[in-house]
């Protein structure tokens, strides 16, 4: 099923349906202000290329009763989102409602063959399970910067290996479906944008803290990618002058003092130094200690393991504030693993950026977690392929 | 002469002839796709309004010579560019070409209905030039946030008695014709964009440094203001973590470390500190010191002034590297008043840039000083106003 629509109408319809669901031929009509036998031609058009099928009749408005329509409940998208330690990969229907989702560890070092290979796998099960027989199109995140126009990787700093592989020519191939690439921390925006805590936001930034730390920008409801694609790498900002040595060759960049792999660095730190008693307990038994290990620690009420947390979120919020001043979103949602830190990473950053930037732009402007958790990557990966077919070839 | 166009594809026809100039029946045709008929159709209609007339005959392309066409050369738009210290009122024709230009000393603190009392009487003056009758349209710029669809200016830091003021409805009474208002920043943004270094960039950000300090973002081609329009309003970043006081009540802003009036206040305590022979003799004669002061300093080869422009160009060479890693733009263009600072100013912000920001975000990345000076600001005034009269009504 690659038919693609053939007019900005119809592309517009198909998104219609797909954020509102099926819908009456009456009510699409006036949302795309079209004439009743314009608009009859364009849904004729899609119905015949399968993407749209005929859904009974709709409620009386008064007169006749208008026929409903809706995507074809056959269609089906793949949604993978690879992480820097695991990868989740989803199936959803057109409207993207995931319908089964697996996780597993994974360690994107091992490099795309390795990696891709687990993909497939992954998408077998989703595929034994009865849940889909072949994909319709499939969106890829991948933790670092993408070449939009081609889906390859660039120069990802955390997947060596990964530089200019074919991931979207490789995959298409493998699948038998079109495919696009894009950078994880975008699709976890568009997730957002689709079922979350964005939805009908038209300029917003999604913070994505996990084992790196990277924004996703949407401008007018669409992802802004910058010139080369790297718009949104945060993590190389200068947090501290003269700070902590970088795996970039500079100092004191936001990712050496907050990320995941950093605060895991520093959890292993205080453990050893006898500061917290907790940690040391949980670095002895696992005999090494990760972002959920702090995340655990202060819950329990480890007081060194909180102050982690909050200096984190000072630092993160330090960076942050310029952002906002510069950008003035509507939004900001936090996501992405180390969100487990929960409300006392969110408390110490909405403290810092409503103490740093300027009342005029964080006067009404909501600091929040995101909704979807480890759906938000999937979701946005199947809408952006769904953005790609649901536009005119 | 009000009228506006009355669909999509004349708002395109017109905004073709402003920024390409006048051009052949078949030309026009080929650039917005439109069949032959069509375009007549349209063109037809635009003739009808008076913002388009004929304009003889083409040179043949083989066959038939096609009629020319262009805007009207009667049409008159006023450009004003408000400043702290001083303000710029420029008249253009339909193209923004400068017919007129005049600069006079002036300043904000004293209030909107003393500022436009002075804006009227120099658009008097060129009127009296003889280079215009009456204005189709203004575009007025303000040194600080606007809320952009009423044309009012916001809470602005350094303009006292602003707050609220209805610019536009109260000039469009003055000057009996539509005016926009925006932030002088987006104003050279635009200026810069139409006829300047940014010409054909589709992702720039272009930094005012005068004497506050600002940053015009363009995304697609178009200004980007941000969701309350306080977009770009980069002088508060910290730039200095605990670094000196700033008039909003913070410490180390970007502003209150490298700026305009900045830059004075160091140039007067280096004099005063007998760190500067050349500044201490100019501070001597004339009771005060300006970043001009500094800038002619430096190019005297006083090397304290050279140093407190280097300082200054890290400081801000340092807030854009992180802007420039969120951002990814094509272009950064560096202007205002302290441009006068020039290359030692430029070389400074783009060494820390290089230094700072990643090599994927910067490998391609022009950093230049803008090319029109103090006409960049009455050429965006008046693009403003002409991409609004040039929209469907």
């Amino acid at each position: 099923m690659t038919a693609r629509p053939a007019s900005a109408h119809q592309a517009r319809l198909l998104k219609l349906l797909r954020d509102g669901g099926p819908n009456s031929r009456a009510q699409l009509g006036d949302q795309v202000d079209l004439s009743r036998s314009k608009l009859a031609v364009e849904l004729h058009r899609l119905l015949d290329t399968g993407l749209v099928v005929a859904d009974g009749l709709a409620a009386s408005r008064g007169g006749r009763r208008s026929h409903n329509v809706r995507l074809n409940p056959r269609l089906r998208f793949l949604g993978v989102d690879i992480g820097a330690t695991s990868v989740d990969v989803a199936v959803t229907n057109a409207e993207l409602e995931v319908l089964g989702h697996l996780n597993q560890p994974m360690d994107v070092r091992e490099g795309p063959v390795a990696v891709f290979e687990q993909v497939l796998d992954m998408a077998g099960k989703l595929k034994a399970a009865g849940l889909v027989e072949g994909f319709d199109g499939a969106g890829i995140g991948v933790p670092g910067p993408v070449r939009f126009p081609e889906g390859v990787p660039v120069a990802p700093p955390i997947m060596p290996g990964w530089d200019g592989f074919p991931v979207r020519e490789a995959l298409s191939q493998e699948l038998g479906c079109p495919i696009m690439v894009d950078n994880d921390v975008n699709l976890m925006a568009m997730g957002e944008q689709h079922a979350g805590v964005a939805r009908n936001v038209a300029d917003f930034l999604c913070v994505k803290i996990g084992t790196g730390i990277g924004c996703g920008i949407v401008v007018g409801g669409q992802v802004y990618r910058g010139t080369t694609g790297s718009a949104g790498d945060i993590g190389h900002i200068q947090a501290v002058p003269g700070g902590r040595p970088c795996a970039c060759g500079n100092r004191g960049c936001l990712e050496a003092h907050f990320s995941g792999a950093a605060l895991a660095r520093d959890a292993v730190q205080v453990a050893q130094q006898g500061l917290s008693t907790d940690l040391a307990a949980r670095l002895a038994t696992n005999g090494t200690l990760t972002a959920a290990d702090v995340a655990a620690a202060a819950t329990a009420g480890d007081t060194t393991a909180l102050e982690l947390i909050r200096e984190g979120g000072t630092r993160v919020g330090e960076v942050i504030a310029g952002l906002v001043s510069f950008f003035n979103p509507g939004l900001l949602v936090i996501g992405g693993g180390v969100t487990g830190l929960g409300h006392t990473l969110l408390a110490a950053i909405r403290t810092q950026v409503y103490r740093q930037s300027l009342p005029l732009a964080t006067g009404n402007l909501p600091i929040v977690l995101g909704e979807l958790g480890s759906t938000a990557g999937v979701t946005g990966a199947a809408r952006l392929i769904s953005d790609h077919l649901f536009s005119p070839a």
